[in-house]
């Protein structure tokens, strides 16, 4: 985040950062004063959904609204959001929304919540607000978005109880800050995403000063980043990055083709810096990259020199030993840039002999086996490969073990609340805290939606609860796949399914003609129609005998066909379909 | 694998190595000698599946004949093994199926294939033996598997033109050795999986002079372990592994549970001796485990002493900071005793505080959100998680990049052939092969099938191939699960499926009654009537002009209903479900 006002900041009330933080850790709050309550709508138990709240009396203040990519066994959703049934009837309360920087597990559940919470203020950073905008954009309402930037200067007044003070962190997009929200009870750190890193790319090092200034002050509580909470050591910087990848670039003869996330934009910076200083020309292809890297630049936070960028048409012109390519699809995204390349299906650009391939981001867990099946296509086709496991062609954006220690040194705080990243992150940075001297009674494991709350007694992690059910999107629906929905798709996805259709005489319950079968993903029916057969003998015997007088009739009839046409088929094959009996009567 | 006889070893000619191995790298074969082929039916382009075949005339030897565990992608499927039918009618010339050792990806083919192969004699070391006679049992047969034992002293005449002698290497089970094929026109050293440990654990070091001395008489080629071939240095040894499980012993007061792979019992030993010296009780659970340390130990190949084992019922009577738990697990595999123990479905394990829980195994690329939600849960009941990841409590069982190049080194090869590996991986060791100074010419990166050939001219990596399709296992079902099968499959758990069942008029095309909607995995019926009667409405309307003379009046119908239903659903909820479209004609 930039220092100094970088435009007019409106409606931010002067400093008065004496009032709340002088003192020791915990402050006494003028009696009568509600308790202060702490939760998270996602992001404790999972990585992504990232989702943090503060509600004191009538003033809440929300952090962040992130989504999550889905888990296994969820097959077909596109991601999931928070889960924001806590604030229904509240919507007027939100004294504001801040977004601590622009990835989608910090920003992704905006389009998705922000009109249904009443459009509250978005309090942000100018490139993370460029990135709200935009996709705003496709999911209409862009008019209707209450965006106020901030800068490392701000403090804001939210409420009665609130004042907010960002501090500037390193990640690996810029303008990332960590928010200080001084409360009645003391000053709470969110760190959101950040490690410190004090050689940046486009960045300013994380603002140190500022971030002991509030340990010197006395802070109630950490809230802190757990993603690399069981890696040791500290997160390596940028500049490490780009040496390792200068020497990719003295020594590789051909193309260069570098793969990475399309938000990755202090990566994308360096290459360009490179290009310009070995003479290359660079190519960068994929709508999303291509779309941040013109945001940034037009913002001023991307620094390209005319002739840099290939333009459309000059491709063929350009000799292999001058181009680079930054494109996206590191992870093997389906119809990412890379993916399209490595399957021939990219319209211009192919792999070729001499081609050196840079993958240069970690693999996210869950995504190893498409990655290792897109390194085989482009090896396959004469590439070399150059990944992070070789060389440090990847500087995470996520404090390690001594960073967070740091933080905790730094900060000093009462409370620590590990925040972003699975229980097992969370337990792992509680146990740094201890070693960082704070004592286990004062930190806070929570669940999602676990209430933390302040009073003049202290703290205390509640077994109150607020609600936070995944809330899936899947296509156009949001919140509209259930349970049963997706222990359907699952089953359906392991051994098919088999439609019986019966068609029975309304007053005799006997069967007409014979029953028809269809199945899909079960056994190849073309080359099965023994089986078949015999599954529609079967089924024809257990329909002898029907009683079409009795109650529920069909109801027992489907059951029937369900249970015992599926034992059928389990003793066949032990495989188990979907048993779907269709009854038509005539 | 153990130097000097073990028991009485039958059939095996003396040996006549000088005939084969004197002399320069390639030897030149008497006028008349059929070419050598060499192929792989698996292990070149994925981890698993391994199955190496040499055919000289009418000779043929098979080195390993194991599985693959299923790909993203193809769900309900089991496992996948090596497509035989290039032997069909040739079944009679196979001289032998050569074992390297008792793992999955290298025994797991056995039981499906060795009968259609017509029983041919399996050379393996005793535990390898043991363990492919006790997997053969669940599948019948038994009393027809021949297999003959061998030894490091062992060479065996297989047909005119193959001498077998086996080499000792390590890897994370005892018995492991790689395979020396001397043939008419060299010899070829087949590693199997090995690396190179100089403590190891329950077995003699690798035997590096058997290694060396082909080097000194010059071998033809090396087909060698890629696993690791993108990790630099050295791999760890067994012996590390217990210093750091020592420290964990020494360091954890309550009870540990120590999660693996069953067949890693070179772990189990160690953790049985650390239990031993620490006068602490091991419980081993798991039948896996528990049927493998069996096998070990009554074959002579674990050292247990009376007393170190937990009995039945005794259980309950153990103090905490007495019992050590050994389990199979530690990939979050469903039903495993981890998972079980997790989930609170153990019949008497459950997790307390105090526990300390070691994954002493690394992660398998596909299975690491699966692992990060079991440790969650282990976490969230009060264990204690020792990881790899922070302390070196597994050593894998493959030679990672210094290790591959000592083996060229020793064995001084012609040729190289990168086997077990992804091809991203036969690349990356391709590569440490230039770098150990075999020219890139005699380096032949394989697809699995592809046919390399030796003559008197020497050798070529052909372009023909012989068939190497997938052979899935799902149930009961061999090779009866296809591509349209599995693409259902898939499509099936994106979306779901939509039945419309239309009941038409035979004369007149007209429909009769409202057609019937039967839908799963989509979107809940029950929440969504709404679509559903507009669905229903749709449909009436598409069925309204039907003319049921024209021909194929059914087939247009369906297709008019499949497409048209499905875009109208995509419109209104941009999802894409499987539309089957029933037709009754009354």
């Amino acid at each position: 985040m930039r220092q100094g006002p970088i435009e007019p900041v409106k409606n931010v009330r002067p400093s008065n950062r004496a009032d709340f933080t002088t003192g020791p850790q915990q402050l006494t709050a003028p009696a009568g004063t509600p308790p202060l309550k702490v939760y998270a709508l996602g992001g404790l138990e999972e990585i992504g959904r990232n989702c943090t709240v503060f509600e004191c009396g009538e003033d809440i203040v929300i952090v962040d609204i992130g989504l999550m990519f889905p888990e296994e066994g969820m097959p077909g959703i596109d991601y999931i959001i928070p889960n924001i049934t806590t604030f229904r009837g509240r919507e007027k309360n939100i004294r504001g929304v801040i977004v601590t920087h622009g990835h989608m597990d910090h920003i992704g559940g905006i389009p998705l919540t922000i009109s249904r919470l009443g459009f509250p203020t978005i309090f942000t950073a100018p490139l993370t607000a460029g990135i709200i905008r935009k996709r705003q954009e496709e999911f209409g309402n862009l008019n209707n978005l209450k965006v106020q930037l901030i800068n490392a200067e701000s403090k804001v007044q939210l409420g009665k109880h609130f004042l907010f003070e960002p501090f500037h962190v390193n990640h690996n997009i810029s303008d990332a800050f960590g928010a200080a929200l001084h409360t009645p009870y003391g000053t709470i750190l969110i760190t959101g995403d950040f490690k410190f890193d004090f050689s940046p790319v486009n960045d300013e090092p994380a603002d140190l000063t500022h971030i002991a200034m509030f340990g010197a002050k006395g802070t109630l509580a950490l809230m802190s980043d757990s993603t690399n909470a069981e890696s040791p050591g500290h997160q390596i910087s940028e500049k490490t990055v780009s040496e390792e990848m200068e020497r990719i670039f003295q020594g590789h003869k051909g193309r260069l083709i570098i793969g990475t996330f399309s938000s990755l934009l202090t990566r994308v910076q360096q290459i360009i810096w490179l290009c310009e200083k070995y003479g290359k020309r660079l190519m960068i292809e994929g709508r999303s990259m291509n779309a941040n890297v013109e945001l940034a630049h037009s913002m001023g936070y991307m620094h390209i020199k005319p002739g840099t960028i290939v333009q459309e048409g000059e491709f063929g012109r350009i000799p292999d030993e001058k181009l680079v390519v930054v494109c996206t699809g590191a992870q093997g995204e389906k119809n990412a840039v890379l993916m399209r390349i490595a399957n021939n299906e990219h319209r211009h650009l192919r792999v070729q002999p001499g081609d050196g391939l840079v993958f240069s981001s970690s693999v996210i867990p869950g995504n190893e086996r498409t990655v290792q099946s897109l390194k085989d296509a482009l090896v396959r086709q004469g590439a070399k490969i150059y990944h992070y496991k070789n060389l440090d062609v990847h500087a995470g954006g996520h404090a390690k073990q001594e960073d967070l220690k740091l933080m905790m040194r730094l900060t000093k705080p009462k409370y620590l609340i590990p925040i972003h990243g699975n229980r097992f992150l969370l337990e792992a940075h509680a146990e740094l805290g201890e070693e960082a001297g704070i004592p286990r009674a004062n930190i806070f494991v929570a669940d999602n939606g676990q209430i933390m709350e302040w009073t003049n007694e202290g703290g205390k992690l509640t077994r109150e609860k607020v609600p936070v059910d995944y809330v899936m999107v899947d296509g156009l629906g949001v919140g509209d796949v259930s349970e049963v929905v997706l222990r359907d798709r699952v089953a359906l996805a392991e051994d098919g399914i088999f439609v019986v259709i019966a068609t029975i005489d309304k007053k005799t319950g006997a069967l007409v003609g014979s029953p028809d079968i269809i199945s899909r993903g079960f056994v190849y029916m073309r080359e099965n129609k023994e089986l078949i057969e015999r599954s529609r003998a079967f089924i024809k015997k257990l329909l002898k005998d029907n009683d079409p007088r009795s109650g529920a009739f069909e109801d027992h009839l489907k059951n029937k066909i369900r249970n015992d046409v599926g034992q059928f088929l389990f003793r066949a094959t032990e495989r188990r379909p979907m048993v779907l009996p269709v009854i038509i009567e005539v």
